[in-house]
């Protein structure tokens, strides 16, 4: 298998993170992002959204970081899972992952940011609060539905990651990068500590991958 | 089955579509958004996020409208299936779903245009502008993946409809509305038009909703 990511990708850290919960190899291939390679024709033939990451597997292009995680779920079924089999199980980590991948990350991408520069004039100081602003409102939401339940233990669904897991984790390092103190949210903190704990995910942390 | 849901959200409509396909059936119950009802109590207990779509089964509230509509097919195996069984196909379907899910109606979200008026002033005309931006944007890319794959048939993906196509024709509707001119993407618009003759999804329209 081929990842094409980048390592400030959040989307391609989720997937890094899943291929190393699953043990699976794979070989990186960097498309750098600082340098608009992702908008450029190889890349867009490999996605025509032209966004990291890609994962090449069997002759085929993949795309999206959820549908790429479930995939490695379903063709390599012999790995460590990253759902379990009851569908209302399944919902909430779903559920919990789409939280994050749809309501928060979309909205702080590199394009919407740049859109708020160009088109609104929006200084640092305003993307910056606009940034926090989306982790914090969906951060609120995600520190109930984990500290309400009975089905967080460890991490966000039990005692072994999920994909939920493979969404928090990103979201968390971007957290601290833009400075949103994570006191006001106990419980993903302490479920954020026990995942960079285990050696597959801190292996998929931007500062160690290729160019960082 | 309980639909929380108001007939002017894009992700309760997916739903609504999911649910009639597989001949499901379901009470709905309106959330009133522009009253903000989504904001108070009473719907905040049954999701933090305070946001619709929550379908309420076996004494449980499911959020998120991909997971939602995933949990459909695995919890009623016997019902249309909206993904089919094969990996490499399930993901190129989720891919198309989330190209929609995450990269296009998340930026465009009520609450994100509402930011964008209270914090940058933008006018009406630049929250057009920003909404039309991100379809075209997605639709240009979405059109290249349905025009140039041998797996796009009737439907987006073959000839029975998918999970891809439950987010399609939401977004769909809400590109006429903002005026984004669909005759730039010629296979979009055939599958859109398949798609809204069928009775399930033509009786999901928003204009046939209680409140509507």
């Amino acid at each position: 298998m081929i990842l094409y990511d980048y390592y400030r990708s959040s989307a391609a850290y989720r997937v890094r993170i899943a291929l190393n919960l699953k043990a699976l190899s794979y070989q990186q291939i960097a498309v750098n992002l600082l340098e608009s390679e992702q908008q450029q024709k190889p890349h867009r033939a490999r996605n025509p959204q032209g966004l990291v990451p890609v994962l090449e597997d069997q002759d085929t292009y993949l795309t999206q970081s959820l549908a790429i995680c479930e995939y490695l779920d379903e063709a390599y079924p012999h790995t460590l899972q990253l759902l379990p089999t009851e569908p209302q199980q399944r919902a909430r980590i779903r559920a919990l992952a789409q939280l994050v991948a749809c309501d928060i990350h979309p909205i702080n991408n590199l394009r919407v940011l740049k859109y708020l520069k160009d088109h609104f004039g929006a200084a640092s100081s305003d993307t910056t609060k606009w940034y926090q602003h989306w982790i914090i409102e969906g951060f609120q939401a995600l520190e109930q539905l984990l500290a309400n339940s009975d089905a967080t233990g460890l991490y966000c669904h039990g005692d072994s990651p999920t994909l939920a897991d493979i969404c928090l984790v990103p979201q968390v390092f971007n957290a601290n990068r833009f400075k949103v103190g994570l006191d006001q949210f106990p419980t993903i903190s302490r479920i954020h500590s026990s995942l960079e704990a285990l050696e597959p995910i801190a292996k998929a942390h931007p500062s160690q991958q290729p160019g960082a």
